[in-house]
């Protein structure tokens, strides 16, 4: 059966992006936010590209590995596919390079007008939609075929998803950093912790991985 | 060398209460916040007095049981002595019964006028200032005679003994609950992660022991 999986990384003070600058739109502490992740083997590999690249193969590559394993579809929200970026440019196809790691269909949930579809070498399409997410969602779990449906960010579409209870199951790796400021990941999640079963386990990087589960 | 020590529960999403009501002066989540401390042998036999208590024995109760060790002094806030709750009661001697856990020189924060010492028994002796923290800490200090110096709450102290810099250890218990509102806990302590060292162990409990040294 589909389940509808989140993986996100936080800060210890509950930060999903720290303060973004015209320099870094991503916020300044991106690489002490995600540096456990980028130095996995399956990152390195899968999303890199670098076949050969070693990168760790500890607690945080574990989770990293699953990050991509039985995936029949992925929902993303506009600004994470890069839709925004290059609005003039009919060339631009986001972010995600000739290669995308996803390996399946990729809806891209958008408020402009439709646009085509993208096919991209790998098994990857991203579609374009811009329906309720249940109802989008509806659609990625049929095109999923009983593998799962992953809601792959930015932070804001991951929190729409699980404040309407749609999400099975929600990873957060937790870097053990203070931000101090940016964009908080917890906000009105009050309840969450009744009803999904909460595990945590420490990696070797120190980031605390933490897996709510219904 | 003294140390000056902190150790505090929180939620996963940062808050060190939850909401206040009359009836839940602690907040409503108190005892999801404290649970897995309240469980353990050493919360059971040294706070509650009850000498028989089995509790449990596991990484929890290592932490209670550290948090008691090598103490000479404790400072902590003029709430948690309990010093405004019964304002017309001389007899009033705070909510720690007759036999404090404590075992060393308190000294309770206060902005009130000045008022005599309280000894208890078991070597617990009630101290009042109102004196800036940095004194109070110099005096706690000399008085703990190379023995550490705890700074035992309510999160307000904690939080302004932290954000001057005065803090050497400080153990965070983090219970896996999502509170969604109360005390934030982490604001303004951006930096503690490059000034001491991060390390994370989880409990039996679920609950993830988070301690930053200097």
């Amino acid at each position: 059966m589909t389940r509808v999986r989140i993986d996100l990384n936080i800060s210890l003070d509950g930060f999903a992006a720290g303060e973004a600058t015209p320099d870094n739109p991503m916020g300044a502490d991106w690489d002490r936010l995600t540096g456990a992740y980028a130095a996995t083997r399956t990152f390195q590999r899968r999303v890199l590209g670098n076949a050969d690249a070693e990168g760790t193969t500890g607690v945080d590559d574990s989770y990293a590995a699953a990050y991509f394993e039985g995936l029949g579809a992925e929902i993303m929200g506009a600004a994470m596919f890069g839709l925004h970026s290059f609005p003039d440019d009919p060339e631009w196809k986001g972010w995600w390079g000739d290669l995308p790691p996803f390996g399946c269909p990729v809806y891209v949930l958008s408020h402009t007008a439709p646009r085509p579809p993208i096919a991209m070498q790998g098994g990857t399409t991203f579609h374009f939609r811009s329906a309720p997410i249940a109802e989008v969602l509806a659609e990625a779990t049929a095109t999923a075929d009983g593998r799962d449906v992953r809601v792959g960010g930015g932070v804001g579409t991951a929190r729409e998803f699980l404040r309407a209870g749609l999400v099975d199951q929600l990873h957060v790796a937790i870097a053990p950093v203070l931000l101090g400021a940016g964009t908080r990941f917890w906000d009105d999640l009050r309840g969450l912790d009744r009803t999904h079963a909460v595990r945590s386990e420490v990696a070797e990087s120190g980031t605390t991985h933490v897996t709510f589960t219904r």
